[in-house]
């Protein structure tokens, strides 16, 4: 195990440091949480040791009750809220979120974020050694699932002497980790919030999916996955998984709005150039994502991720029946949606929202209609931080973790 | 100018050869017309001669006031209707509609279809010798734009003696092909027939077609569009592409009801196999077509007739007005679009019917409840069949071509 997470104070003394904006849990440093007990996957593959890169915000309290696990999307991580010194220009994914008087208020909860195994940004993955053989693991590190995530984050609530938490939560993917705790760690999850995620991946999810696989796969860069000995990167295939990722993430009607057929560089009269080059904003815009994608994200760990995704679906083992799947859960449920997301679409929610109904436990259902398609989850549409933000305060009141300071308040600046 | 299309009866004594289906037009031949004025394009270039690979259907009357022209989408060809000797398997594209007693009623009307200059079928294009090098034009032939095509469709018109079509139709690409007609020739289009179609591509759209073309490019064994001399082709780049294309073509609802999340050869008890081969029945079908589609599509024609899709916008000269760009069509508008492509959305065709009523045109339009997205307008539905052929009727009453033989009619077989 290693050191507890620094919590720097907002800084006077580090001029070199961008001062941290109201609101902000402030520059903060991730730990790295070691577990050398062997893991068994859902593959039945045994990890025999791994590390978890992990960022804490706020204080948990005397009785260990106030604590939040938040869960990334693909190309997230530990780092949630906040600024870290390494990149102080890099606020944390959620950090519009997450923060003193935010949604999830750091002044009551203590919020944890996990980089997920298999991911690479500090945990291990595919990028990290393997001790067996002193090389990067690469190809060889074994797939995962969703219930993998959860087993290995168990070992992190357990670091932290947290035997249940106030609430698991997550968006997409995160989302499905969310669900997944409370599927498998029935009393460890109090309250469970799952924003813009599903119960399982549609047809059509997983055939974008397999298109970006596809992509990497036959890069000849990616060399079976071994592209670390050689020196390169399949960072064509990489960009093109990441751009059809990306027209997933947005609605065609804020994909219209911000780019429209807007030409980059038209000629004097509004000439085209005839050729394959950058001709509209929305090409250039995409073509950048991708490059700047297919140089921080691995491409083992994209594959590794896109496959847990496809994987998921709990209710596979009871005949595809949701609610049988969800029999075991205890948590009460807050679950966002979002009208124009058609990567995850309302129906995937509502599904869920039956599906617990049926099983007679209490949920809150939001159906945001935001026009920014899946990546609305990211966004702070004042609406969507509302409901969640209430819904904290309901935890809190019920823990008796003491009132928001609403002047500090997202809703209230 | 070469010999006329021969149009095989159904035949008894090719034994060899699989027999004609009734409603079919039987064994057709292609023809090819080569024309030696120079064609003066939309980027400034000017090609100095070029071959078309044309079909023909039925009869041209002593008027010549019968003739239709169909205008293919991306993958097609001028082979519409019928059965073509060399491959007797490969029904045309549009089977289902052309033929004696269909919807367009072959025993009314005189049907040509034409494959587009630049396309990969028999027409000039990259695949073709460039005379001036004696090698194939490859990367140098030149982009082309819709009104190209319409360019280089209007002197097969004026080969066949065509002064006023009676008709133009066409879906997806196809349909940009028919409203261009009916903007750059109104004299020579009676009736326009747009079906899941766009008077211009969303940033959506365009987005899709970079994600394609930069698979392609990307693709070392594109050569920079120099394959044919390197004995290769880039065929993971194009299977990527047409992967991403046929999810574009499907909707979300038809996806799930033809693989779900069916596992392709699961395990005893249904196990996954934690490895990124095909897992889902989704993938495998996806593989299926992109590699079938990467062995008889040429990638520079990919290249060339995306980025033709992009630029088609007729309404860009008008500051974005479609209806000013609308005023010159005197055609009859037959416009039908379906509920589930999201590809070209219902809205797309609805922008299309606001503009031509500004432009008090005569514009019918049907919007059909079908489950199959873009592919709809390929397809059989009874309800757009009807519509269509509803339509024709009208048309053939006006110019007097007699009665459908309803016997043999798809709607009353």
């Amino acid at each position: 195990m290693t050191t507890p997470a620094v919590f720097a104070e907002p800084s006077a003394s580090s001029t070199d440091l961008p001062p941290v904006p109201a609101g902000s849990v402030g520059y903060v440093t991730p730990q790295f949480l070691s577990f050398d007990e062997p893991l068994t996957l859902s593959s039945g593959q045994i990890l025999p040791a791994y590390s978890l890169a992990v960022e804490t915000y706020g204080v948990l309290n005397a009785e260990h009750s106030n604590a939040v696990l938040v869960c990334h999307a693909l190309n997230a991580s530990h780092h949630v809220a906040g600024l870290e010194q390494a990149s102080p220009h890099q606020e944390g994914w959620w950090d519009n979120m997450v923060g003193p008087g935010k949604a999830l208020d750091t002044d009551r909860f203590f919020v944890i974020g996990v980089n997920n195994l298999g991911s690479c940004f500090g945990s291990t993955g595919p990028t990290t050694i393997n001790s067996a053989t002193g090389q990067p693991w690469g190809a060889e590190f074994p797939l995962l699932t969703v219930e993998d995530w959860v087993r290995a984050q168990v070992r992190v609530a357990d670091h932290f002497g947290i035997a249940r938490f106030a609430a698991v939560m997550g968006g997409s993917l995160g989302g499905m980790q969310a669900l997944s705790w409370a599927i498998t760690c029935p009393e460890r999850v109090g309250d469970c919030i799952v924003v813009a995620s599903t119960a399982r991946l549609s047809a059509q999810n997983i055939a974008f999916n397999e298109v970006a696989r596809r992509a990497i796969l036959t890069d000849p860069d990616f060399c079976g996955g071994d592209y670390y000995s050689h020196g390169v990167v399949p960072s064509n295939g990489l960009s093109v998984a990441r751009m059809v990722g990306h027209i997933t993430y947005q609605s065609d009607e804020v994909m219209a709005t911000k780019f429209g057929r807007a030409q980059r560089t038209p000629g004097p009269n509004g000439e085209y150039h005839y050729n394959y080059d950058v001709e509209f904003e929305v090409e250039s815009y995409l073509r950048h994502q991708g490059e700047k994608f297919s140089r921080y994200f691995d491409a083992n760990t994209y594959l590794l991720l896109t496959r847990a995704l496809d994987y998921f679906d709990p209710a596979r083992e009871y005949g595809g029946d949701l609610a049988r799947a969800l029999a075991p859960v205890q948590a009460r449920f807050l679950l966002v949606s979002f009208t124009t997301d058609w990567r995850f679409a309302p129906e995937h929610s509502r599904e869920l929202v039956q599906a617990l109904l049926k099983n007679h436990r209490e949920v809150t259902y939001a159906e945001i209609d935001a026009p920014h398609g899946h990546d609305a989850f990211l966004l702070g549409d004042k609406r969507y931080h509302a409901v969640v933000q209430g819904y904290y305060d309901g935890i809190a009141r019920r823990l008796h973790l003491g009132e928001r300071r609403r002047t500090t308040g997202v809703l209230a600046a």
